[in-house]
């Protein structure tokens, strides 16, 4: 069957599998996008999915899509905004078909339901790579800020680290398969959820001093958060995925290498005043999610101290960089990096 | 030299050349974008330019990085919004150079000085295509739209068409060469102007009852607005570029496929009762523009008549459509069109 794709085909296959959003927004179709008047800061995030290069093999179009939103969302909800509406510019290679774009469609959907923001239009392109840019729209009256830890702040995340590493690890080498472990792995790099619903409840009850995603690795958030506080942060506990260092032992991986370098786990890596425990660890548990103090926020430059049981170094200031991407899929096994 | 493209450095030169946008605006870097609180509906548009498709041979990445914003700003001033605040997601192709990137901040700031919104962030990718997407943020009270056409208005554009074609072809065929018809025919493709001020007086004026902007082409604006404002409109003045006549015969080509289906001009299609016919006119005189009342608004069904000297006739309902570009570039001589 002869598939024309074009502006009109893919507009009408969005508009079939999304709808129009409700009322008070614009109308997809419409020559700009707009939303209903409100108060507060208008927030907004842009980020450019490329297959080429954030696609593993093994990861759907529809996944594709959904994940292009997450890593906005997952800035969102670091910062306490709450998602609102969204478009998304399409490049469009020659090589996807209708169901292609049918499955691009259906994981905004995914995305929307499950993030509850409108859809409010977008741009279609042609381009010899398939781009996803996501443009995200929201408001807030209060923006939880890199800058605010304070001396003797708690240093915690909303998830377990590595688990993205060992998975496109696994994707790389054995593609889609496994259970236990490897399918927690996989899913975290084909489906990860960020923690909008949690982020937004501890931004609403002022509950992080400063905050940042994870989506460039760990080691790196945690540099950014004590550059921007002018702080040393200290971390005494690794937060790595259950079975992590099973997996790495089979594998000859070092685990650390996982936890702080891998990148893209949309988790929150935040700080807080130490009588706020308690609270955060019980709002996480509402949500269905835990929190895990992993370090402090002390006196000094701003570096990141990792303590194990027998030793104190500095952690290496590195993540993954977009256009140098050799650091992240470059997992090295645990004797190179001692070498290092 | 060795030069480094990644993410750091492209932010950094972006930096150097842009500068940080004015109090009250999210600093560039930042993890969201912000642009301070205020009333009116919050506007949103994104434009996708792609390297292999929207750039033409000759034109440089300083033009096309303007030219990039230039198409979200001509929807803009259609829609009389006021662009406010701009983000760029970039996809860098390996072949970039280090000052290539310059130049694309120095086109986004030419955009920025001339449009006069501030720059807030972007994001940057690796990706095959030199891929510009542009998201601009505006506040509006109120949105002309492209459906309030009404019976007996009087449809004016802000510009001569045909430019564009005529600048396409000469870049495909001569490269970037002329002066006089040429030079401006190539000027309209590599610099187009859009009338942004005169867009936001005409819509503060309340002197549009519906616009669209010419991107796609003029008979598929023409088109919209019939369609939206379920009204057929008549052209009885074919809006050419002066000596466009003179190059269509030396050429031969149609002047009538240039002037409706070119697209990128970027001007504004608009209708307005007949009594403000004048006023329009001193408006754009004191913008040193000129606009041209090239038909009317009659009843009938939705489409677009054209009467020449000798006849009238139905207007071919195509345009310029993304994934389907042979429709652009192809400019059929005038024995070709004939045969149609």
């Amino acid at each position: 069957m002869f598939e024309k794709i074009d502006e009109h085909s893919i507009i009408k296959i969005f508009l079939e599998v999304l709808g129009q959003p409700k009322p008070g927004y614009s109308r997809i179709g419409d020559d700009v996008a707009y939303l209903p008047a409100g108060g507060g800061e208008v927030v907004v995030k842009c980020d450019m999915l490329v297959g080429e290069t954030d696609v593993p093999q093994g990861m759907t179009c529809r996944e594709a899509a959904r994940k292009a939103f997450v890593s906005v969302v997952s800035d969102f909800a670091a910062k306490g905004v709450k998602p609102e509406a969204a478009l998304v510019s399409l490049g469009i290679p020659p090589i996807l078909k209708l169901e292609d774009v049918r499955n691009l469609a259906l994981g905004v959907k995914d995305a929307k339901e499950e993030f509850g923001f409108q859809f409010i239009g977008g741009d279609t392109n042609e381009a010899k790579d398939l781009v996803i840019d996501c443009i995200m729209v929201g408001r807030a009256e209060r923006i939880v800020e890199r800058s605010g830890a304070k001396i003797g702040d708690v240093l915690l995340v909303t998830g377990d680290f590595g688990y993205t590493g060992a998975g496109l690890y696994i994707l790389k080498r054995y593609g889609r398969v496994g259970s236990g472990f490897a399918e927690r792995a996989i899913s975290a790099v084909v489906r990860p959820k960020p923690p909008l619903e949690l982020g937004l409840a501890l931004a609403e009850k002022k509950l992080m001093s400063s905050s940042i995603d994870s989506s460039d690795g760990l080691a790196l958030s945690l540099y950014t958060l004590a550059e921007s506080s002018s702080a040393k942060i200290v971390i005494y506990n690794m937060p790595a995925a259950p079975e992590l260092t099973d997996f790495c032992e089979e594998h000859g991986l070092n685990p650390e290498e996982l936890v702080f370098y891998s990148g893209e786990e949309y988790e929150i890596v935040f700080t807080t005043p130490k009588e706020n425990l308690d609270e955060v660890q019980r709002l996480a548990k509402s949500f269905g999610r835990y929190v895990r103090a992993i370090g402090e926020v002390t006196e000094g430059r701003s570096v990141v101290e990792f303590i194990t049981s027998c030793k104190r170094k500095i952690l290496e200031r590195r993540g993954w960089i977009h256009l140098n991407r050799s650091d992240r899929t470059k997992i090295r096994p645990e004797s190179a990096t001692e070498a290092d």
